[in-house]
């Protein structure tokens, strides 16, 4: 049974559809220019990598209400025939600019806006913030966690925790496009062209009245692709019968890829196990962990000397624990001809349609964003940072692949001074406002 | 376009299905019981609410392997053709004990236990954490955030900022099953049959000149369901722009349902709101409240002496921000003639094939549990709260109501005692093993 990762203009929060028919009730149909940023940062962030704009321009190319969704929207009472006549015809005819997946990128800047009729506009609300938002908190979190693995080896083994299914197969996603190595999600690896990797569990242990014997029959399925769990009953026994059986294997010309360690003291369990595994000439023998890694446990047990070749993270990072969410908001900037702030306390947009221009050194390292309006040029080296990617409703440059995406996290990333990317966030990048758009707010 | 709920076999870590080619090899095809369970309380919890057997049932009534799933698993590489020919025919034959959903359990004991051949059992064990696990976390959440809400209304507003869509449904439902009177997620509505609420936000107001004709416009189009939002530009002037056009729509016969609250000081601003209203003779109007609501800040205003009739409430529940998951796990305890216990460092289970009794005092209350064998009857008025609900891999007992199960959630909770409910968990509730269960520990 094949999965369909979409759901269309009902996943909706009600207010949206009671809103556009109002707006249908008194004739209002002019553009609308909607906002989508992040208010602040969550503890210890001070970027944020943008994810989710795949998924997003996926749903509107065919954003349409089903007969059975206007026979339920009827049967609410809360919407008027002419309105559900209407919404028969619904497409997503309007313009969507928005920075590239994987760009790095700060609060209070759009990530991506929308120029569309307000009906259309303000139905995607639900949809663009939770899309591009999940997305975006897990690859912020995926990435922090590759800045502390130093160029070690990260698996997203997080399936079994995340939030639903679906979140499952969009952290294996935004994980792999921040730099993770592989996933243990088959089904991310069927749908998006993701490494899978993962052998043992402790239940396969378990099932063979010894160790050794799950070793050795393990061995046998997969001569080639090996990795040994070795904690199961006692670790260092455990990686004693592993050079056992890789002993047996390399007498048959096979080899040992790695073993696993899942619980205790990371530090000095992975320094005796690599002790071990050395002095049996199993120099290539790679040690793996998980257990609770985040990018916190990650930098930490490398500090204290940990000998893992690769780790293994799951749910922390599937949920992002420490921030599951973004302040992430969508509002209306520009209508009919004005352009528009929210006053209410603490929660003040910036007016007008933006765009956000990056400002580079002369080793191409980022120095400062300006946050401008749409059409001007408040500096001529800087480069803009979103694109026109929908244009009435159709799609105006063609989709990156994965790789292209995470290549675009890589080198971002390598563009950021160091105390930015701390894990601990110890300064704020500079993001100003320009001269034109500041005297739009001052209006 | 609609909604598919269902992920199928292939939402499964690599390593069930290698450990599975595994046990395809060595002949392996005895049955293992594995129980599923959560191995501590998060801050501040001290009980679970059941939830997410429905979806699991339904994914196990046919949970086969398509043929693009079987040629995805060819083209990894780490499959023979012998064991992919087997994986045609996987069904699930095994049989499901487990909790109903709604029930409150605690931490040790098995919400559900799996008894089928060990390939089929320790393929389910991605799916059972994730979906289990997940809606439990919600469904707990959500439970907190009624013993703080102390009968007023709860409505989920969460659908923009869980991770991903699917989780929002998931989260609508689990938070309705626990208590919450509706969601403003639409897909929810439809596929539940969950109340829908929801009326307007900021960008309604500011699409029109001024607040009042935008409450005027949005009171025409819902002269009978109109709750205005009225802080986005002065809550006071909000509230009193409210009572004028209450007064326009009495006029007409019709009456204003209630006024949002959604930033600034809600023991204040609600106070002075409820007076406004209440001197313009509107004891009636309602006050709706939402902005970064949980249990805590429930509890808070409420306490501080705010005057809100019901709550929306969204991000922080919608992904159970203080606990976005639960240590719940998925281990064999049995296995041919044998009880299985791991006893890698802090993650020892308990063996063997078992039943959860529940002992109430003479009103009902419950009093103690106590974690046993299966087929034993540790007490005569205790009650087993694991259920046959699969076996030969069919259903033996009818899906309860969306409504059933709220109702096993509202009498299950009352039935525990207040400390155990307190918000800042006083103290754990008595579990205990029986002696028998003890016997198979020391065995």
């Amino acid at each position: 049974m094949s999965y369909l990762p979409r759901s269309g203009p009902m996943l909706v929060d009600l207010y949206e559809l009671t809103m556009a028919a109002g707006y249908f009730d008194h004739h209002i149909t002019d553009d609308a220019v909607f906002s989508l940023f992040i208010r602040d940062y969550p503890a210890d962030r001070s970027y944020f990598i943008a994810a989710g704009l795949a998924d997003v321009l996926a749903e509107l190319k065919d954003y349409t209400f089903s007969d059975s969704d206007l026979n339920y929207l009827k049967r609410t009472g809360f919407f008027t025939d002419p309105f559900l006549d209407g919404l028969k015809d619904f497409r997503f005819t309007g313009t969507v600019r928005a920075m590239p997946e994987g760009t790095v990128f700060f609060k209070d800047e759009p990530v991506l806006e929308i120029s569309a009729p307000l009906i259309q506009a303000q139905l995607l609300e639900t949809i663009l913030l939770n899309t591009i938002g999940f997305q975006s908190v897990i690859a912020t979190k995926a990435a922090r966690c590759l800045h502390a693995a130093g160029g070690r080896g990260l698996i997203d083994f997080s399936a079994r925790r995340t939030q639903g299914g679906d979140a499952s197969l969009k952290v294996a996603r935004s994980s792999y496009l921040a730099g993770f190595s592989s996933t243990s999600n088959v089904l991310a690896g069927k749908l998006y062209g993701i490494p899978v990797s993962g052998t043992m569990a402790h239940s396969f242990v378990t099932a063979f009245d010894t160790e050794i014997e799950a070793f050795r029959a393990f061995a046998k399925t997969y001569p080639e692709n090996s990795v040994l769990l070795i904690d199961t009953y006692d670790t260092i026994k455990g990686a004693e019968n592993a050079v056992k059986v890789a002993g047996e294997m390399a007498q048959k010309g096979q080899k040992l890829i790695g073993v696993r360690l899942d619980s205790g003291d990371m530090v000095d369990l992975s320094r005796r196990v690599r002790r071990i595994l050395d002095d049996a000439g199993l120099k290539d023998v790679k040690i793996f962990a998980s257990s609770g890694f985040d990018e916190h446990k990650i930098s930490q047990v490398i500090e204290d000397g940990a000998q893992i070749d690769a780790f293994g993270v799951g749910t922390k990072m599937g949920v992002s624990a420490d921030a599951p969410y973004f302040d992430i908001v969508y509002k209306m900037v520009h209508f009919k001809d004005r352009d528009i702030r929210k006053l209410s306390p603490g929660k003040v947009n910036l007016a007008g349609e933006k765009q956000v221009f990056r400002k580079t050194d002369e080793n191409g390292n980022y120095t400062e964003d300006i946050i401008g309006l749409k059409n001007e040029t408040p500096s001529a080296s800087a480069r803009p940072l979103l694109e026109t990617v929908m244009e009435n409703g159709k799609r105006t440059v063609s989709e990156p692949s994965l790789d292209d995406i995470k290549k675009t996290v890589r080198e971002s990333l390598s563009k950021l001074d160091k105390p930015y990317k701390a894990l601990k966030a110890a300064k704020a990048f500079p993001v100003t406002l320009s001269d034109r758009l500041r005297r739009v707010q001052d209006a």
